[in-house]
C-alpha cells in the first residue's frame, strides 16, 4: 500500500494530489485524487467520492468546485478511479457501460473479472484502510454520482461501521431493474439475479437494512438518464414503507453532468460535515 | 454570425451555453461557450475569458468554477475557442504552441496562416459583435490565462474603448522575449520582429501606451513556466516607468494550473463586476 504521488498542486490552502498504487484486492495500479486541506495534521474526517461511467480520478476533483468548502475544514475528499485498469479482459474495452471506467462498485465472480474487478472490496476494506493508515482520517463518509451514487448508497447501507454519512447525486437506485445494472450485474455476477440483490440499493432497503441517518440524494428532473436508467422513486417509495429516512431533491430544469454538481456540491459536504461533527459529539 | 445552439446545462440559476457560429473573420465555424446568469434579460455586461495553449471553450467553464461568482449578477462570461479548427495548414497540427489551439490572438499575416487565424480581430470585432447583438450586452471586459493572458493584455491595451476592464492569470507578458512567443511570432507573422511588437503587452506598454484603470496580474510562484516563458517582472518594470498601474499578486505554492485559477478567480470576477458598476457610475 505504499502511494505514489503522482503530482499536486496547491489548491485554496490546501493541495489537489494524485496519487497511484499497487492494490492488493484488484491486483493492478489503482489511482486515486485526493484535496488535502491546509493543515494535513488537523485532518479528522473524510469523504470518499465515487464517480460514474466513464469518469477516472480527475473528474470530480477538476469539475465539481468541492475544495473551496473544504478548505479550512478538518475534512479531506478522496476520488478513486472508477475501475481497474491496465488489463486486457475479454470484453474489458468495447463499451462505455461495463469493463473500464465502468465497474459499478461491485465484487466480480465471473471468470477473468472476479481476480480483478472487485472494487467494492477496494473501496471498502483497501481505500478505508489507505485513508485512515496515510491521511490519519477517523471518520469516514460517501457519496457519488451516477453509477458512482449506485456504488455510494449500496456501500453506505451495508457497511454502516465504516461509513458516517450518505449521499448521492443523480443515483442508478435500482440497477437490476434497467438496462445499465442488467448488462453490467450479468457481465459481473452472472446470470443469477439473486446474487445481483445485494448491490443494489433499493434492494437492500427493500430486504430491511436501513440506517439512522438520513440518506441525501439530489437530482436534475431534466436529467437525460432520470426515466430509463436512475428511477429514482423506486428507492424512494422502498424508504418510505421501511422508515428508512431519505431527502430527495428533485431539482427542476437541472441534467446529469458536472454542471449539476457543481451547483448543489455545497449542500452535499455540508451535510457530510455536519455529520461528522454529530458524530463526534456522540463520541465525546 | 447566426449562432447555433449546441448544448445546454442549467448550472445554478442559470445556463452553461455552448455555441457555434460561421465566422467571418475566420472563415471558419468558431466555437464557444457562455454561462448566462438565471435571467437573460437582465444582461449588462460581458467578461470575455481566453484560454491558453492546448484548451478550447470547454476548459474554463468547465474547471474555474466562476458561474456561482456570476449568478445572480447582471453579468455574464464567453469564452471562445482558442484558434480556428478543421483547416489543414501546414505545420497547423505538428505542435502544442502552433497552430490549432495556439492562436496566439494575433492576426497573421504568413501564407496560409492569414486567411484564418485572424483571432484578434475575431475576439476585438466579431465576437464584441456578438455579445452586442445577440446577448445585449453593453459593457464588455477581458481577461485570460496564459495565452490568453496575454491575449487579455494585448487586447485590453490596444481596444481600450472596447474593454472597460481587464486581469489575467499567468499571463505571458513579453512573448518576444520567450521561446512561446518568438516560435508562434515566427510563424504567424513573419521574420521582422518590429511587427510583432504590437501582439506584446509589455511592448506596447513601452511604447507609451497605458490605461486609465489598474491591470489585474496573478501570477503563482511555483508556476514551471513563469521564469522561460511568462516573465511577469518585464511588465512590472515597464508599467512602473510608464506609469501604468498593474497590481501584480505572485502567490507562494500556486502553479501554472485551473486548480490555482479556481482559487483566486472569485477576486478576478469580483474585480471586474466592480469595474462595471463604476463605469456605470460614470456613465450617469
Amino acid at each position: 500500500m505504499r502511494l505514489k504521488l503522482l503530482k499536486k498542486n496547491k489548491t485554496f490552502s490546501g493541495e489537489t494530489c494524485f496519487y497511484e498504487h499497487a492494490s492488493e484486492v484488484t491486483q493492478t495500479n489503482m489511482k486515486f485524487s485526493a484535496f488535502l486541506p491546509g493543515d494535513r495534521s488537523q485532518i479528522q474526517n473524510c469523504i470518499i467520492w465515487l464517480s460514474g461511467l466513464t469518469c477516472t480520478e480527475e473528474n470530480f476533483i477538476t469539475k465539481a468546485g468541492a475544495q473551496q468548502f473544504l478548505d479550512g475544514t478538518n475534512t479531506m475528499i478522496i476520488c478513486p478511479d472508477t475501475s481497474p485498469r491496465g488489463l486486457n479482459l475479454p470484453g474489458e474495452h468495447v463499451s462505455y457501460d461495463f469493463g473500464s471506467g465502468a465497474s459499478f462498485y461491485v465484487n466480480a465472480t465471473s471468470p477473468g473479472y472476479c481476480d480483478h474487478y472487485r472494487m467494492y472490496d477496494y473501496i471498502a476494506k483497501e481505500l478505508v484502510s489507505i485513508i485512515r493508515s496515510d491521511f490519519g482520517a477517523k471518520k469516514i463518509s460517501i457519496m457519488g454520482h451516477s453509477m458512482g451514487g449506485h456504488g455510494a448508497l449500496v456501500l453506505g447501507l451495508r457497511e454502516q461501521d465504516t461509513f458516517v454519512c450518505v449521499s448521492a447525486f443523480s443515483p442508478i437506485v435500482n440497477p437490476i431493474a434497467v438496462d445499465w445494472g442488467e448488462k453490467a450485474f450479468h457481465g459481473y455476477l452472472g446470470e443469477n439475479k439473486e446474487d445481483w440483490k445485494k448491490y443494489d440499493a433499493t434492494e437492500i432497503i427493500r430486504s430491511g437494512v436501513s440506517r439512522k441517518d438520513t440518506l441525501l440524494i439530489d437530482q436534475g428532473l431534466s436529467d437525460e438518464f432520470l426515466e430509463k436508467q436512475l428511477l429514482t422513486q423506486h428507492l424512494v417509495d422502498v424508504a418510505k414503507k421501511s422508515g428508512q429516512k431519505v431527502i430527495v431533491h428533485f431539482r427542476e430544469g437541472y441534467d446529469h453532468s458536472y454542471f449539476f454538481i457543481s451547483t448543489f456540491i455545497k449542500e452535499h459536504l455540508e451535510f457530510h460535515l455536519k455529520a461528522f461533527l454529530m458524530r463526534e459529539a456522540e463520541i465525546n
